[in-house]
């Protein structure tokens, strides 16, 4: 049987309606058609420098037009992209351009100090600018099953996993969100975060879907994203608890317009307090669950439910499909269990790793990893993200991760990570480290250690030394115990 | 590779959104649970009556909320459904119930005398009310690739063929059309078009999909479908030119309210006069083209061009590409020729029809039969359905089944049938008879044997007595040729 195939987004969009507003900045408005004129002269340069269908080409930038341009211009010609988060080491993007067999990179100035040590092909965007141009032979419809984009998550294992994005994948994303939220000719969703998350990506797929603008920051400022409501004629914005405190903070008394139809609340449950806040704003928060590996929200809690199901991530998406399961059995309502997500946007595997996809996905069904359960109602209640993720100001953190990079130091013999609250960031790693005996090292040693191995989100903000890690009979680690250390510190 | 599932959709929807409401009819309002139940219900009643997965079930009956029903049970079952059109002669009935297999027919008691002479298994839904339940096993899931419905249409060469539709066909024409009309959480779908056509059974699906109301009338009432929009929250309305007339005249002076936001138009482009009433009272009008192949709308025209591009059908939806062929070859904008669609709500082909299949779909793209061109921009316009395809009052008339029956009369050698243009039904066909040598036949006798054997809105308004057809060399029919003979009459 054949993939069903859509004709070319971008394009298709620029057809149909050529003059409406795909992009929003602080200092220009661009069309649907002249954004599609700018990427296929993007798709002829790229062409020209030597990419091709199929292709694997990894996207290392900051959000911007030409951001936007670029991962458009990939589809045009055909080729697979990878996603970098732009707050990775140059270790661990390194790791990230091998595992993905990437034949060339883009980038731009203000990033490229990261990779230079990195050996592989690299072109700045603004470079490319001047190059002349190669005819690219179009794509003109996509397969829903063919692969898209790649971003790399970690997970308990430590190692990144790439996920593998069909077209389909995105396009079924789109469609739920649209069969959920609504869609309103006057629709504006802005887009301040990160466009190498799943959160951002899918905002840019939305607006070329829908015909709608996406408004487009750099990075997060909550004054500016404050201005776009106020006054850019932003409807829907995508945001985690963090963003929203700092934005109420700066908001003071004022209001947004009743315009402003939804808060789309990802990266975990809000705190109570917070959404009571928004409710004496009228801001309608949406609060949601899901992740890279399912292309963006897979479930959603309505507004009318946010204090009522307080603490609740909603029902899914209309094409999705939840079950909670326990010991291999599907669970009872109420009863706590693993968290397992079917539906056309989840992904089909992870790059390169038969084993873990094949743990992962089975029949269909994303065991996820997190803890939760279902309600009478069939609302689903996140407990825990995978067991072990800490989720810091919406990036995921993997105590896996850090604690191989606190085990390579030389005088640390065991080492184990959680996640502690945060008033900021809702929550932040901390370390515990048993040193090798007999041997010296400070907490401003291991950090710093840290810096040169790891993202700056990731680095532990505080350091406990203990005797032992708690541990199972068969000697795994129990991370959610090490908290209780600290308890017994206190209790000292 | 295996075709994407989506789960159940009403019951999904009644997971999702039990209390919101499914259906609107003068007297009542129906959530979705409560919807849900019924069919539950109507399921094991049919399940109890013998009816499996897989099964044929033929459905005739007039709109009601039994015959929404009886169409979600027996998707419930995974059988498939023929829906019948109720206005169709015994005759026309019993070749359709035999093309397709059926095992059982549903019906109702006004409409039972037209098949009391078929031997059918015939159940009446209000009989089956009495029925004990055997429980059915309810598809969770439906495959996009499965056959869901099956609707006749006539086509050039006389003999009605089963178009196919997957459960696929309609998902994507309800996701096609919400992209291009946007989804309010208020929308509310007017449905006085027949069920029995993919007109009025797409606003059904609809109503699931997106989680919005149908308003059901059993037949056309201009005044009670002002009231409708009036007074029961209709935002949206599928019509023909002939219905719209007369909602006009009924309102006089009166105005919608403001939430009214579209006036889907079919069956064959608006006369001008019209389109500026509208204009006038308000009334967005958006014009579309489709057809049972295509399982409704693929082509719209916004309200904001229906002046400005008079005469257009529109842009295509976002997952259909469209192209004009001319001898094999794609036209140039503004050349006439066949119009060409692809789209994954396109059929996959006829039933018991590999030949019609082959010849209609090519790759994915169906040849319609009709003509049009495509100006500078891509505004499709249609010149001609189907070289002769009749449209009287939103109902498909093809001349070769007409002319088949009249030749059928022993005193009748030779009959040419076309359209000619009628204030209130658009068109109405018209018979051109050469009758046997010294034979004595009256227009009346004629018109009097077509009631016999074609359905009322077939049977031709005027019959002409002429001494030869317009015929070309290889001796085919030229039906456009028929209006001339009238000009000649009326001049001699």
């Amino acid at each position: 049987m054949k993939s069903t195939e859509i004709p070319n987004w971008l394009k298709q969009r620029a057809f149909l309606t050529p003059n409406r507003i795909a992009i929003k900045t602080e200092y220009e408005e661009i069309s649907f058609i002249t954004l599609h004129k700018n990427v296929v002269r993007k798709a002829n340069q790229l062409t020209f420098a030597g990419i091709h269908k199929g292709d694997v080409v990894s996207v290392l930038m900051k959000n911007s037009v030409e951001m936007v341009e670029v991962i458009h211009a990939l589809k045009y010609i055909g080729a697979v992209t990878v996603l970098l988060n732009s707050k990775l080491t140059s270790n661990e993007l390194g790791f990230q351009l091998t595992d993905s067999g990437t034949k060339m990179m883009l980038t731009e100035d203000a990033l490229i100090e990261k990779v230079n040590e990195i050996d592989i092909e690299k072109v700045l965007v603004k470079e490319m600018e001047q190059f002349p141009e190669k005819e690219c032979h179009i794509q003109e419809y996509f397969s829903l099953d063919q692969a898209d984009t790649i971003m790399y998550t970690s997970g308990t294992t430590g190692r990144p996993k790439g996920v593998i994005h069909t077209y389909g994948n995105h396009w079924w994303s789109a469609v739920g969100s649209s069969l959920n939220l609504g869609l309103h000719q006057d629709d504006c969703w802005l887009l301040a975060v990160p466009m190498f998350h799943i959160s951002g990506l899918s905002i840019l797929y939305r607006s070329v879907i829908y015909g709608i603008p996406a408004v487009i920051h750099e990075g997060f400022d909550p004054k500016k994203a404050n201005a776009a409501i106020m006054n850019q004629g932003v409807t829907i914005m995508s945001i985690v608890s963090v963003m929203l405190s700092r934005m109420l903070a700066e908001l003071g008394d004022e209001k947004y317009p009743d315009s402003f139809r939804c808060m789309l609340l990802g990266g975990g449950p809000a705190p109570k307090p917070l959404l009571e806040k928004c409710m004496a704003h009228n801001i309608p928060v949406f609060q949601t669950y899901g992740m890279t590996e399912t292309a963006s929200q897979v479930v959603t809690l309505a507004p009318e439910y946010s204090i009522s199901k307080l603490g609740s991530a909603g029902k899914p998406l209309f094409p999705v499909q939840i079950k909670i399961e326990k010991e291999g059995k599907p669970a009872k309502p109420n009863e706590i269990g693993e968290i397992v997500v079917k539906g056309p946007s989840v992904t089909k595997g992870y790059l390169n790793r038969i084993d873990a996809t094949k743990t992962s996905i089975v029949d269909g069904w994303l065991y996820t990893g997190d803890i939760g359960y279902l309600d009478d109602e069939g609302f689903l209640f996140v407990m825990d993200r995978r067991s072990d993720l800490i989720i810091s100001g919406g990036e995921n953190i993997y105590p896996a991760e850090l604690e191989a990079v606190l085990l390579a130091h030389p005088k640390i013999l065991e080492a184990g990570v959680t996640g502690i609250e945060d008033a900021k960031w809702g929550q932040v790693p901390a370390a515990f480290v048993r040193k090798e005996e007999g041997s010296h090292i400070t907490e401003a040693e291991i950090i710093a250690f840290c810096y040169e191995n790891l993202a700056r989100f990731k680095v532990p903000k505080s350091i406990y030394f203990v005797d032992r890690l708690p541990r199972n009979a068969s000697n795994k680690l129990l991370r959610r115990k090490l908290i209780e250390l600290l308890k017994d510190e206190n209790n000292d």
